[in-house]
């Protein structure tokens, strides 16, 4: 163990820190009042509502790891293709995922009746209690990822102590740790995705449009089901989501350094625990964002959104100036450089975000002309939202482009020519940006997290019946919270593209060591000259040329159209998962509707159990094929078209699936807010036939950006998972 | 010129054939009787709209072609980066390409009244006079284009007799007359696209949904802006696509086979040609089944499919026959295994349209499902439809795929070793099968082009009130159409792909012989190593290694970026233009019937040349962005990014352009036929709350169908060829 150096003990202490900060924010939101007994009524049925589903959903993933654990172990065990530790690792990523999960949103379903009942004394301090318990979530899953990482760095260093390739093994096997983790994202993100839309969606179309009642209203069946899904798919699935990308990130580039440093053990080391060391830092420098947080009575929608971003803002900045500081101190190789790789990927998450909240927000043209669509009908909001999506594509693609460029050529000295030492420094490059994009998710998530909560909350105060100024407050947070979802996901898409691309690259180091290990296994490999190829000493570009990962090669023009594919197979079937969901629903609210007399008169109570039964049955079946699909594709092209057909399916599903991810986040985002600025009275504002347009791509929006496209960032970086976990398979087929 | 073998001549009269038939055909139409005053007054109004547009067109194409041919003359004479002959095939294709859609779009307006006035005497006539109309098109697509061919061939082959490297000169030369065509197809596609989907989106929405007067109603000033619409869209813009893929297949093929058999100048003249005679024979096998269609009185939409079905399918079946005969006679090397790479790609063409009809046709379950998704409103429909759509990438991705893994590994006897020869013959056998899937194109497009002539009689018959008998067989034929107008789409979107794959494998030879002019003219290339390389000898894995081609350099990751975005981009500013341009179509069609009183009544004639002068001006505006970015953007990646990030960004584009490609011409289509569905009196039927929710699926799937998705098959084909063009362009800044 002596080998650890001491800067190491940061990571663990970072993430103890973080638990207990989560824990103190937790206790401090429960010792808050809940407000009137109908209030916590209410927040008693939201409550019980996710944990349901939560246990429900949970019962099938274990099922899902269960298999997976057995199929990791025969390969592990039996065939010899895989590292032993990777079954144990597998499962400790998906249980520290569904921690996480599990802890976000119980702190999400305690807060909601509390934030209304702050409202009640003031916004700030009703803000305070939402963004606060946003925050536990934050901190738990950095908490918890980092002390994954932790644990498993120290027991796999204590056991592979003094081998020569020690760091290559130790961090090619803690990546598969993200593998557990991808996995239980998957089904939260998709799961939660659908249960949270079909609520939504269904809630919209027979309470809004036909029955014109309002959001949330008590006599609607389906909204305890709506609030339900809220703190599922949102808070739940954007935490299994963010944790992935987190974990992910760090994982990869670790792999990454301990393949480009492999000639000085002492600088490898240096490199494997420097993105751990700038994200233990970073959660530091996100309590301080945290603790920022703060606004007056009456602030406007523009000082609200203030204090959130001055929170972010500052921790941002703080890492930025740290970064130079810990990789100058770790002694790095290019610690300047690598410096302005870190920042490259920051700066492309904050452009990312600010293009976002631009073709999203109704304070800007291109929502506006959504809104203005409106007086030409439905179809026109839709063909102007889809245009608005695809073209806002455009930004976040130039920009990761440029950050992908910068961040690599930063780390090697603007070195191109390709040389072993000069990609691998580049792409250690590549991965440290988006640890940088990352390192501050303790706070971009708490304002991700913060929005479920506020919206839940304005749910609970309109189904209490507190008062107008109340609702008032708690409508004020509920729009921050818009906002700030729609920049988070822009954020949750970038990281994602530049963690896929991470692990992309990690995948041919995963494929060297399992080469490797099966050349000390007796199997012999030759070239297309028929030699015999060496895989111990050979470089990535000698294994690229092995494997004739060129654009030439139709297994990988092929790969490319299937990776493609699988990006728009996979929105369709979520998105037909909704549609139907979202059918059932309805059915049944009409059938209340029509079968309990005097809901609609408010003097009988909707039966809100049965949709949320509903939604959790729907969700459970429905999410299986589409998940089920992510993993087996990139097996079956493993099996079939080898390493150059799997690099060109991930590449392919990584340009697509980014592309399309962006344009289903904002088209979604874009139409909600053009309903909200009609509902706020422009184009004759509220009940008019324009609003009743904008409902309908609102309702379109909802499985655009809260089913598919965020479940898209699970399936880029899954599918690399899978590849790299498969990667002694395709390598035995050889 | 005794070194072209006398089988050569057959490719000149082929086409000489085809466009004597085309005339006959066109002559034979023109003796039929365009029916009633009104009919001919209407055909009138029609026919100058389009006339018009077309003038209007061809202005700004003209200018941006004058800009081109300086900028090439530029390059080829004084950079000397280009070939001196490239100025004018570019012109030569431009002209060809446009005098095609000329023709065709002249017979379709003079064929709609004729085949409405047809429609009075028998079903049958009314199908033959439209059929054999729609063949005008079809045998003038595929006479100008082998005719350009054969000239082409001929007088570069007397410029260059007697140099060793002639051929592969020539085939490259030529190709650049494709980027001609490209050139003037996008213009065409998207110019047409935007015209016709603004008429028919703001037709539809004013006059259907607000007026609720039904479709072609003479009192709707839209309305013959409408039919312009299909002219000028359908026809022209469809025609200028497929001649484009059709002279592009044919083209690179050429250019890959004088490569393949580089070694053999014999067998490289045998395997140049062997693309040109099967599509010369293809002409022929087309005319039989051109001949073959015909119907009897009353028949049922079963049968009019078939009798369509047996015209199409007799020439393919004949086409596989012949080629096995062609290719055997040409003494062509491994003629066997080159036969079954053609049969690959027209069993994939077949599959395709297969796939496209069962995704869209409601006969089938998904589109009727999308018809039941009417019952909860037009957001479910939207919702589903997207799904369905995005869906229905999966089968023609996977048929495109084997059909490129089986027509290169058959070409080359299964060889995936990636040597010179083995990648030369296997690329060889992707371009032919693209020339397979084109060959039969003679009658193929003639029942694309058929569609938009039976939907303009519809108008016709609607508008003169033509009796509800012929309404009926109008409608039949017109209902006939839009089958045929699906499969020709899924056609359309697979041969430009495997083109496009085609022309990629192009580019690659292209670089190869600026870099070797640049040698001649002095210039030194070093590769990593700092080696000089020296491309003259070099095998295309060599260029492939000297441009680092492959997945690990970050240039061709952010390639691959930017070429899913371009795709996602254009789609989004043809979308938005449709949007806009049916906006002003909608508020002009709202001012006439406010300002002219009586228009509704029927006692006064709305202002029609108006709408159609709002239409021809938007489609002029909309069109040149989008069009330009598609030239401008493979330019800059060049300059910018160099030989990898153009590869990069071709396969980002054709992997994602093409899967979007299909999801959006497969949700139109279906949404259209959901539609359809409810007017034949399915949930609720016509006038229901259900059909307007499907109206509104139909409204938005316009300028996915016919607008965006078609475009794409242009851009990706048109990067490419920017690309080839441009090729000594980026490396001379090398």
């Amino acid at each position: 163990m002596n080998n650890i150096p001491s800067v190491f003990w940061l990571i663990p202490i970072a993430s103890i820190v973080a638990l207990g900060m989560a824990w103190f924010f937790f206790r401090s939101m429960m010792k808050e009042d809940e407000g009137t007994d109908r209030m916590k009524e209410i927040a008693e049925h939201v409550r019980k509502g996710a944990m349901a589903y939560l246990k429900q959903q949970y019962k099938v993933v274990t099922m899902v790891f269960v298999v997976l654990a057995i199929v990791f172990s025969f390969m592990a065990y039996v065939l010899k293709v895989q590292n032993p530790w990777v079954p144990f690792a597998f499962l400790t990523g998906g249980l520290f995922s569904g921690l996480a999960g599990f802890f976000g949103m119980k702190t999400a379903t305690y807060a909601s009746a509390r934030t209304a009942n702050g409202a009640r004394t003031g916004l700030d301090k009703g803000l305070k209690i939402a963004f606060r318990s946003g925050a536990v979530m934050g901190l738990v899953v950095v908490g918890l990822g980092l002390l994954d990482i932790a644990i498993w760095f120290v027991a796999l260093n204590a056991f592979y102590d003094g081998e020569a390739t020690a760091l290559v093994t130790i961090t090619t096997t803690m990546l598969t740790f993200g593998m557990g983790a991808s996995t239980q994202a998957l089904f939260a993100r998709v799961g939660g995705g659908i249960y949270t839309k079909a609520a939504d969606v269904g809630a919209d179309l027979v309470g809004k449009v036909e029955a014109n009642i309002p959001e949330d209203d008590p006599r609607n069946p389906a909204t305890i089901a709506d609030n339900v899904g809220d703190n599922v798919g949102d808070v739940a699935g954007m935490g299994a989501d963010l944790y992935e990308s987190y974990c992910g990130s760090i994982l990869s580039t670790a792999a990454l350094g301990a393949t480009a440093f492999a000639m000085n053990a002492d600088m490898q080391l240096r490199a494997v625990i420097a993105p751990m060391v700038i994200a233990a830092i970073g959660i530091f420098l996100s309590l301080i964002g945290i603790f920022l947080v703060r606004t007056k009575e009456g602030a406007t929608m523009k000082e609200l959104l203030h204090s959130l971003g001055l929170g972010t803002n500052v921790s941002a900045a703080l890492i930025a100036v740290a970064t130079f500081i810990i990789l100058y101190l770790l002694g790095i190789e290019n610690w300047l450089g690598l410096s302005f790789s870190v920042i490259s990927g920051l700066v492309a998450g904050v452009v990312i975000g600010q293009a976002t909240e631009y073709y999203t927000s109704h304070s800007y043209a291109p929502t506006q002309k959504i809104a203005e669509a409106s007086q030409t009908g439905p179809a026109t909001v839709i063909i102007k939202g889809i245009g608005t999506g695809m073209i806002s594509t455009m930004i976040p693609v130039v920009t990761i482009s440029v950050a992908i460029m910068l961040s690599y050529l930063c780390a090697n000295g603007f070195d191109m020519s390709l040389s072993a030492k000069s990609i691998s420094t580049g792409l250690y490059g590549i991965g440290i940006a988006a640890v940088g994009m990352l390192s501050t998710l303790g706070i971009t998530l708490a304002t991700d997290a913060y929005g479920p909560i506020a919206d839940n909350a304005g749910g609970n105060a309109e189904m209490s019946g507190l008062g107008k100024e109340i609702r008032e407050r708690t409508d004020a947070l509920d729009a921050l919270g818009n906002t700030t979802a729609a920049t988070g996901k822009g954020f949750a898409i970038g990281s994602a593209a530049l963690t896929a691309l991470a692990l992309l690259a990690s995948y041919i180091e995963e494929i060297k060591i399992a080469m490797v290990r099966a050349v000390e296994n007796g199997k012999q490999y030759f070239d297309a000259a028929g030699n015999i190829f060496d895989p111990t000493n050979a470089t990535t570009i000698d294994f690229i040329e092995f494997f004739q990962v060129n654009l030439i090669n139709p297994k990988v023009l092929v790969g490319a159209f299937l990776g493609a594919m699988a990006a728009f197979l996979f929105c369709g079937l979520t998105m037909d998962a909704v549609g139907r969901a979202a059918e059932s629903m309805v059915q049944e609210v009409r059938r209340q509707f029509r079968e309990i007399k005097g809901i609609l008169e408010g003097k009988a109570t909707p039966d809100y159990g049965r949709c949320v039964e509903i939604s959790t049955r729907s969700a459970q079946r429905e999410m299986l094929i589409p998940s089920l699909l992510a993993i087996i594709i990139p097996i079956v092209v493993g099996l079939v078209l080898g390493v150059a057909g799997v690099l060109g399916l991930l590449t392919g599903g990584l340009a697509a699936g980014f592309t399309l991810a962006v344009f289903m986040s904002n088209s979604g985002g874009a139409w909600d807010n053009a309903k909200k600025m009609i509902e706020e009275g422009h184009f004759e504002g509220k009940g008019s036939e324009n609003h009743k347009a904008t409902i309908v791509g609102d309702t379109v929006g909802d499985p655009f950006k809260d089913t598919s496209g965020p479940s898209l960032n699970i399936l880029i970086k899954l599918m690399s998972m899978v590849s790299i976990v498969m990667a002694g398979l395709t390598i035995a087929f050889l």
